[in-house]
């Protein structure tokens, strides 16, 4: 069977025709332009689910479902998006919508549980039936699989761990709350500590390396160079991402933790340490399973493969 | 049908006798006297069944299951119990060793999650499907019930939320955390909270009441009176109170937080700020349903009643 999965960003919309084992039969990405409006984005990804079938040599009537991942507040059971700033949507009933123009079954879900669901049918948490999703972006996102399937809480409200406090008197959220984990184990906290270090430490080869800008790849390139400030710095990032997972971990056990967002592509420097503190916080219990710490593998895709497979 | 349900503390045993409603047909509590070793224990369990069934007017054949919670680290799958300090035992197959010596289906599992699973079909949480039970003692407990049945994470080795992270650079824990929710948030943190606010303001109300000893009480008392130094002290508990069940929220939204423990008999003084505070937080966002904070209604009971359901 064939399924159609869309993800759509504030930037762009990727989309494909996916068949049941994760195989992309066609594909595109193009820009959402979200100042166009919803009915003009609806329209076109309409008229797009018409183009891949044809690049794909399939017809609409084969495509079992569609199912879209949305960058905001979605009720995945009803297929509401309540609030998407990023689009500038509100209370848009975007499942019925996409069926009433389609008449094919619609699912409707936040990207970050889409692409927790796209690493774990086909990425790197095939091998698990309990996981989390973490992508360390802007924010964390995250996506929690228990036995097989999405997990989202009363309301699809939960499955926001980049919420979850770690530092009861620490730095004010927007979500009103303080000391949440992604104010410190984003890859946005992550830039943010690197220019402090930069201005506390002129004379680092860090500060060499950031001369011509800072991103989360900085400190990386200059602890490679034997930088000492440069691995502080890091190493306090990396307790700052286990930390949070060992929360999860007292709460959730998860067989595997999933580890995407661009700083997530800095491999093994920073997933090889994070699993080694963590499994050793699990060891001093001497009971506990240990838990996997990998890298998810379908980067962009993720998104609309786990849209898709909202509807298998 | 009825069921039996064993509640083995490191002090007392208590068990009884119930039915598919949760009503205790019989009941006992007995020292547990740990140091006389497993066989004699599990022998006397044995015994008091029989006990229990004679006071009830039922024959053993009458009885459908026998469940059991220990307050220790058990794998529930398997009837194992992996460590139990307070009773000095190590892997020892305790569901295994009832069902032999009694012919019966016998299930096994954590106190703390005996007890969420006891609140949720019999007490207060009998109304949620998706509730977080939370004990303040000690340390925290705590049981997550999610879709009516008891969410143990891999291994059984999740639901530990009192080790939840929420002060990075904190307290040790002896888990090898740091700053533990439960070092902030336990009955005996407040105690502790209590000693060094009485020690800084040696002229309180507080320090007057604590004269003749400290309790998780004393503070409530003092502000009852009117002291500022025990309300300021009551509302910092509130926050690290509060600050854990935004953390559990924004991970698993339940439809509930069902708060047991000595110092939640302390009543609406405490569970309401709670419930304030944290749906303060959940109408920041707009779009997220709210969750009730109740206290848990069948205190000591709740145990051997959840461990009953668990062979129901």
């Amino acid at each position: 069977m064939y399924y159609v999965g869309v993800d759509i960003g504030g930037k762009n919309v990727k989309m494909g025709i996916v068949d049941d084992f994760g195989k992309i039969l066609s594909s595109m990405t193009y820009k959402t332009l979200p100042e166009r409006g919803y009915d003009a984005i609806l329209l076109e990804i309409i008229a797009n689910i018409n183009n891949l079938c044809e690049e794909a040599g399939l017809y609409m009537d084969d495509i079992s479902g569609i199912g879209i991942g949305v960058p905001g507040i979605c009720n995945s059971r009803v297929g509401l998006v309540m609030s998407c700033s990023n689009l500038n949507w509100k209370g848009v009933e975007l499942a019925n919508d996409i069926k009433n123009l389609t008449n094919k079954p619609c699912k409707v879900c936040n990207d970050a549980n889409c692409a927790a669901l796209g690493e774990q049918r086909f990425g790197s948490g095939r091998n698990y039936k309990n996981l989390v999703f973490i992508t360390l972006g802007t924010g964390i996102g995250s996506g929690i699989i228990i036995d097989g399937k999405l997990f989202e809480g009363l309301g699809c409200a939960g499955a926001e761990a980049g919420h979850m406090g770690i530092c009861v008197d620490g730095l004010q959220c927007d979500c009103g709350n303080k000391g949440c984990w992604e104010s410190y184990a984003s890859s946005s906290a992550f830039v943010r500590q690197t220019k402090e270090a930069v201005q506390k430490n002129p004379d680092s080869i860090l500060a060499e390396v950031c001369k011509d800008g800072i991103s989360g790849k900085s400190a990386f390139i200059a602890a490679k160079q034997g930088d000492k400030t440069a691995k502080k710095l890091i190493e306090k990032y990396i307790d700052y991402v286990t930390y949070g997972l060992i929360g999860l971990t007292n709460i959730l056990h998860p067989q595997a933790f999933i580890v995407g967002g661009g700083i997530a592509n800095e491999g093994a420097p920073l997933i090889l340490p994070v699993k080694k503190k963590l499994n050793e916080y699990i060891d001093n219990n001497g009971f506990y399973p240990y838990v996997d710490v990998v890298g998810a593998k379908l980067g962009n895709n993720a998104g609309f493969l786990g849209a898709a497979a909202l509807v298998m």
